[in-house]
């Protein structure tokens, strides 16, 4: 298998952590280079008409893209530590933590930032900075629901950690590098308690 | 098990066709009705802090939300018609196409419909008619990205139904209601002979 991906972005960090916190190893990685436009050349949109990283190229030559549904490849064929769920309600759970962190939280923050920030103007064309901006107050409703989330239980999906943590990490850490969004500066103390203890753990270190 | 859904809307729509080509029945059926903001009332709130249809209410009190979740578990415990994919890689790839399906199709309609019809005004405060209209153009490049998919196979992700076409039928029927989007008058004559035919099946036709 090989993975194309780069650096930096949230959604192949997302890939590169639930690689690490499964141990995998022997993926070979080749970086696509975004800034010099490599994800929109012919040989990457053969791999990936939409031109995103990540993509996992298997070994019989067809290519699997979409971080999520990446990651369910590699829970079925690397089960431990199980990271999505061992039983048909607990993996729905999940899911639903999962999908609610990337829809409400990741895509508010991508979408504002897209939309603002003048270093992204390369990915996003036209920016409506008014609609960006109203994004922003729809992420901090998220994180509002997140910290009551995390009010009552250890991690984001529940008691333990999963996919949805992993999600959470990186579209907050997002939101650190572009927004300088800070939770606990703005009143979010769990999500702000939940992310310092995210940041302990070796696979989030590394990425 | 008790679902709390809608008339008309895509994503309680995915789910009820879901159910339908399962033949699944039992499941008690409760509407809410959006027009009258019954989502956002404390009962539904403490059901769905996000006061989003459909979400399933299960035996034991918890309620599962987000469409593709609630399928997940029913594809979970009735297995059959399998429409999720029966092996690691098979799974993989209905889930990309599915995601490319809901982030590229259903997700821009969405946006431009919200963002640019006045009868959505309700659900979407404020309006911004220019990103909107962006989202609108967006739509048929994964329109255009479809019918060149539909031109190799049969189905969205390959060479039988599965929840992806779910998903594209319940984006593109969302466009036809409120865009008027026609695919074949715009050119995209595959996905509408894929649309045609999809139309034939008795769970889209009841839905």
């Amino acid at each position: 298998m090989k993975l194309y991906t780069s650096s930096f972005a949230p959604n192949p960090r997302r890939v590169a952590i639930f690689v690490a916190e499964k141990g995998i190893s022997g993926i070979e990685t080749v970086l696509v280079d975004l800034t010099a436009s490599e994800h929109r050349s012919a040989d990457f949109l053969a791999k990936n008409p939409f031109g995103r990283v990540p993509a996992l190229e298997l070994d019989d030559g067809r290519v699997l893209c979409e971080s999520r549904a990446i990651c369910s490849y590699l829970e079925a064929i690397y089960p431990l530590p199980n990271l999505m769920g061992t039983d048909a309600q607990e993996r729905a759970f999940i899911e639903m933590a999962d999908r609610r962190v990337e829809l409400h939280l990741l895509s508010t923050i991508a979408n504002c930032v897209r939309h603002t920030h003048p270093g992204l103007a390369m990915l996003e064309q036209p920016q409506f900075a008014d609609f960006g901006a109203s994004q922003g107050e729809k992420m901090r409703e998220a994180v509002r629901w997140l910290d009551g989330e995390l009010a009552s239980h250890p991690y984001v999906a529940g008691e333990r950690f999963t996919i949805a943590d992993i999600t959470a990490w990186c579209a907050l850490e997002f939101a650190r590098g572009l927004m300088k969004f800070k939770p606990g500066a703005e009143g979010f103390g769990q999500v702000q308690a939940w992310r310092d203890r995210m940041a302990e753990r070796p696979a989030t270190a590394r990425s």
